[in-house]
């Protein structure tokens, strides 16, 4: 697998492809990459003739207290899951060549940045529309490969690259699960088996929500409050938040019409995990 | 003279001349073009085979009470210059073909914008920055043109293009100035004849503060005290600000070492005008 570590390489990488009308998709990851990437990386390979996969743990996307320093990487387990999918290239950058020291310039997104995770974690969606934007400056591709299961983050680089007019197409991938529910997270891995039992909790509460709907309660509260309590019965969980927002503006709605995000964060011990469902009315 | 008025038709051409392996540089500017926009496209013309000038008063750079209605616009004057220099298209959108309704992103820059014009136009370089990536997103030229008279916004717009990693050269073009020392300007035109003349205080500022330092002075607050004094004898000029600053970080400076822009804005009447010079020790 070609693993390389500069902006230059993968820009000559590229070019090279372009010389020859090749077509390019690129899987932003941060890297121990599970079967939810996977799928990203195989649809991407479909659609695309070269995909490249950055593996980067993006520093300005942590907060302070939050897990940059412990989160999981295995360069060599990702890279032979790349080849196995066909990738042609990983971007596995350093932060330095990433960030100069004196980094100054941000891509931040009012509005949809407020609710959900953007409360918990203030600058997070900023870190992500920074990195983004960059990687999409140094692989230029055609699609880029993001997965549901991130679906606040998903709707925010689609609005980001609407304003922005970036010439690339977003393309969202569905959550992938474990065969008992659990949403496919490289943090799943914080879990010791108790939690790990204890984490089917936010998928569960998933399923709730969409029996809810689908037997024809559309009252927003009404459907996160018997959300939040399925999940209070657990007692290794804590809710960050339950919430039922519009899939596009990521704003608060009250009744279930049009397209509904219902998403969730949910500390399983110390170990902060999201899933989420949309409705389409 | 190629006059298009939306995105998709500035892509379509700019792809065009991508096949027939054409390069492409861009000169934004917000048109009432003068010499100093046409020694942009001049250069712009000599260094790619294919010129984009982009005319649009962007709104998002334009805070409350500024001269976002009254700033001057005569695209047919544009365009005769455009064709006289060699520009192959004009990009002149209207606002609403470049930011929608529920437009939510901006790309920020930290610590360059503070100082100089950032303290009294908080909001101009977050529009400035997101404006210009806008058009780098919809042109993706090889190389863009800036003038030195926007000292601050060329020194942002670099920053931007290395912290973001856009593959675009940014080249900037010295400041052009009237027989009689006045830097060109769209904004000069607000000028009635008394204040004309009065307005050539600026560069007459810039004139001092350069013999000082060629006469060897190294203190930075010497020379910015010595300029004001020579720009409050002036009865219809009222200084924003007149500093020193570092011109890559445009940070102040208190002393004259290194590469140091010294910068000014000064309200002649209503106008608000700019002037500067670099001194490279």
């Amino acid at each position: 697998m070609n693993i390389v570590k500069t902006i230059s390489e993968v820009r000559n990488e590229v070019k090279n492809w372009r010389k020859q009308g090749l077509s390019v998709g690129l899987v932003p990851t941060m890297g121990y990459l599970h079967e939810g990437h996977k799928s990203l990386i195989d649809r991407a390979c479909k659609e695309n003739d070269k995909v490249v996969v950055s593996v980067f743990v993006n520093p300005t996307q942590f907060g302070p207290g939050e897990d940059l320093a412990t989160y999981p990487r295995d360069i060599q387990r990702d890279a032979a899951l790349c080849e196995d999918v066909g990738a042609a290239l990983i971007f596995n950058p350093e932060p330095e060549e990433m960030y100069f020291d004196d980094f100054h310039t941000y891509v931040t997104m009012e509005s949809l940045s407020d609710e959900l995770c953007g409360k918990t974690r203030p600058i997070h969606f900023r870190g992500v529309c920074t990195v983004v934007s960059k990687l999409f400056h140094i692989v230029a591709p055609d699609r880029a490969y993001f997965g549901q299961k991130d679906a606040q983050q998903l709707a925010i680089i689609k609005r980001m690259v609407r304003d922005l007019n970036f010439d690339i197409e977003i393309v969202g991938c569905p959550i992938v699960r474990e065969a008992d529910g659990l949403a496919k997270s490289s943090r799943n891995t914080y879990l010791n088996p108790e939690e790990r039992k204890a984490a089917l909790v936010l998928s569960k509460a998933v399923g709730l929500g969409q029996e809810l709907i689908q037997k024809g309660e559309r009252n927003a509260d009404v459907i996160v409050e018997k959300m939040k309590q399925l999940i209070e019965e657990e007692p290794l969980a804590k809710i960050d938040y339950v919430q039922a927002v519009d899939a596009i503006s990521i704003q608060p709605v009250a009744e279930i019409k049009g397209t509904v995000l219902v998403a969730m964060a949910v500390y399983i011990g110390k170990t902060r995990l999201i899933d989420n469902f949309i409705y389409e009315a």
